[in-house]
């Protein structure tokens, strides 16, 4: 496993109150194996204008594309059905041994499970984006946003479905939106 | 890897027009690892008692636990005022090279990210829970459902926000709810 850069560390504190787990994830003997099946293509090039979470980055009016890779492209037939799709990915610029964090502007520190932020033992981000076109042939999805930096790993790709998937009244105490 | 039994690859399958990878990813060299970070209870022991989604696991009245090791329950802390969290699963029993699929009782083959079959290249189950109780010393978490086997391995867990994951309106046509 790549050790990440020094600048992207920094990136991530350390601040006060923070926690680090002693073996870090990204350097113990793996459970399971990933294995990439695409990548995002977003504006976002730069940590600092990549936007915290999908509504900031609906907000910027940005679109944004996945490109699945030639081999899992025949597993992309009907999801063009879906108005919108759960994308997984694989955020590979993040650390993985913040246990407890201090999310910037907040007084607490949280336990990463209680938070949407990026540096998690497992680095999977949950986005649900809508489906604007699907192209099998190129692999090529537009959706209308994502909140994360160019070139991020993909690692599945669901339809979304409300009956299953959408909790409009679901709340989380003290905040909300925020990851 | 561990290869799957020839039982479990005989539940699914094969059906006629499947189609699978040339090469299994769950033979391939890794592009990224996971840790398990717990794993749930549940009462569901053989596949074919288990429900095939989030909505049919409610119906059945069954609550379930999610246990996490000891390692990762700081990450927990502030999970409790989440009213719903989404349960991020790692589907052990489940083959990976299915990349086209005939659903049971389908008339036509999909392509695996147009469903939310249990049987995926990286094989991640995503599921939406209300959170009943949490104790984080003990690492448990009760939830209202879950639609996998016992001892499925957890892999992240994260506090659903209505305002990024609930789309009420998202439709898939010709289909609702099934996986």
């Amino acid at each position: 496993m790549t050790r990440l850069p020094e600048s992207t560390q920094l990136a991530f504190g350390p601040r006060e109150g923070e926690v680090r787990l002693e073996r870090d994830p990204a350097e113990m003997s793996s459970d399971a194996s990933v294995v990439f099946i695409g990548h995002v293509a977003s504006p976002w090039t730069l940590r600092e204008e990549c936007p915290k979470n999908m509504r900031a980055a609906r907000e910027t009016g940005k679109a944004a594309r996945v490109q699945v890779d030639a081999t899992y492209r025949p597993g992309l037939v009907g999801l063009e059905r879906a108005s919108h799709v759960v994308v997984l990915t694989w955020l590979d610029r993040s650390p993985r041994n913040l246990i407890v964090q201090k999310p910037r502007h907040a007084t607490e520190v949280k336990g990463v499970f209680s938070l949407r932020s990026p540096a998690r033992p497992n680095p999977i981000g949950l986005h649900v984006a809508r489906l604007l076109s699907l192209d099998v042939t190129s692999g090529i999805l537009e959706i209308d946003a994502i909140d994360v930096l160019d070139g991020t790993p993909i690692i599945d790709l669901k339809p979304y479905m409300a009956s299953i998937d959408a909790f409009p009244d679901a709340v989380v105490d003290g905040r909300e939106g925020s990851r």
